[in-house]
């Protein structure tokens, strides 16, 4: 079933201990949609300057991710982040936003997309995430990420969004300031209590937490040897996880289970290099085998 | 099958963000050997002063505990260690060690200790750890624990206890110290390369990672929302895990994997509350209850 990402549609520079890739593809949107379409079809709705490479856009047409929603405006520039990782690959500083054509995002969305059963709300303004929501009348499950600065900044809209949401994703360290608790078994229950049937915390290298009324768990990563460039782990994530939710058609606890365990590998193959390279090398089946060994590594 | 555990025994006094509480009963030897024995009879050798309360030693041999090697030192006073957890009760910080007795420990193994089929060397000075080792000639399994100080100022000495032990744990930055490398997956496969068999991986909060020449897993912590005192998690995990391997008297992939959950749970059980309380409150029989929870989390 069709499944919606509203969200950024980046130039990123990163800088590795190792090495510096300058204006590669990202945002958490690509990243959502790209892991996404390995599992349903996507519509992607973002915002782009005339600076960008029409390539990119031909390589996510060529995952059947519906690039309709993504606006070109003439004569301003696509959002740019850049960010250094530190030696241990998962603590980053951002070094310089340019927010450009971002700073004036505000979707109307095209009717197709109005009527997707499945919408994520990707990390941005939240006042941004409320208003698309408003447009989604009809659909069957919304998932939001987002992010401190949002926590900090606009903590009464967040609020709002918590009840309006069936999921939310979001890291550790975020679960611990939205609710001023370091433990994370009791963050992710309290994030629960405040809107969402289930909610999500991403712990990085350390896998992912799952808590719904009825069920807490954690799962771990995958472990992998080779980490290049952690950026858009966290979208990847979640682009699994309602890619496979979206194709399996319903919310079992045995099929979410599945979708975050989809999720959580899809990101250890998008951590295995910079940008999107590590993903396009890789098909269905190239995650349904990790699948199967990651599956064989939790039982005993 | 016995199991035989030579490290220290110690007066805490451990300070958390809600609590404090004096000379509790703590130590390597005893949290090892407390875990240890829900599966197995275990012989604890350490050392304590006159000030050693009678009433610890009488708990210790209520558990099948041998406590022929716990030799008290007339006119010398017991092991002290005093520390602080952040917040995040994952950090801590040490405020005072006083090693007493300690500093003179050079144990000379009772015969019956010589002749233990499973040997645990807890965290403790290598040149002791290798004076153990030669008095235990006829072992199975021997498996040892270190920390960053014997890292910094014994490496040569920790070398060579590599290459004659079967396995060896440490936690995760211990790994990171040892092998110079961020990347958890390739320190532990490095360290493994130093002598091994196997390598167990620490994680705190987030569980442990296991590493022999075929094999390369990460097994999640119980989430547990009430974490009052991580002192001891490591050693109980340890014990748990050699406690289990020695119940079943073989090393085969399926048992130690099953060796490597039952150290986990026993240490979810561990910080559940200071010192021994919560191992105290529980049988085999909560520890088996909390691993089929445990496996139904991990299967999907």
């Amino acid at each position: 079933m069709p499944l919606l990402v509203v969200g950024s549609v980046a130039l990123d520079s990163v800088e590795t201990p190792t090495e510096t890739r300058e204006n590669v593809l990202g945002g958490s949107a690509v990243y959502f949609s790209y892991a996404a379409s390995y599992f349903s079809s996507v519509r992607l709705v973002g915002v782009v300057g005339e600076d960008w490479p029409a390539e990119h856009t031909a390589l996510l047409q060529s995952r059947r991710i519906d690039t309709a929603g993504l606006q070109v405006v003439p004569g301003a520039a696509t959002f740019r982040w850049r960010g250094k990782y530190q030696p241990n690959m998962n603590d980053r500083e951002t070094l310089d936003v340019q927010l450009n054509v971002m700073s004036r995002f505000d979707p109307n969305l095209p009717e197709a997309c109005r009527r997707s059963p499945y919408v994520f709300l990707a990390n941005g303004s939240t006042d941004i995430q409320l208003k698309v929501l408003e447009q989604c009348r009809g659909a069957r499950l919304i998932m939001a990420d987002t992010m401190d600065l949002w926590i900090r900044t606009q903590r009464d809209l967040l609020d709002q969004l918590l009840k309006r949401v069936d999921g939310l994703v979001l890291n550790d360290s975020e679960a611990k300031l939205l609710t001023g608790d370091d433990n994370l078994v009791r963050a992710g229950q309290c994030v629960r209590q405040m809107g969402p049937r289930f909610v999500v915390i991403k712990k990085g290298e350390h896998g992912a937490m799952f808590f719904s009324k009825h069920e807490t768990y954690v799962l771990p990563a995958y472990p992998t040897s080779k980490v290049e460039d952690p950026t858009g782990a966290g979208d990847s994530f979640a682009g699994g996880m309602m890619g496979y939710l979206a194709e399996q058609g319903n919310f079992e606890p045995k099929t979410l289970k599945e979708a975050m365990a989809y999720g959580i590998l899809v990101a250890s193959f998008t951590v295995e290099d910079f940008s999107l390279e590590q993903l396009k090398r890789i098909e269905r089946a190239d995650l349904d085998r990790r699948m199967e060994e990651y599956k064989r590594m939790l039982t005993f």
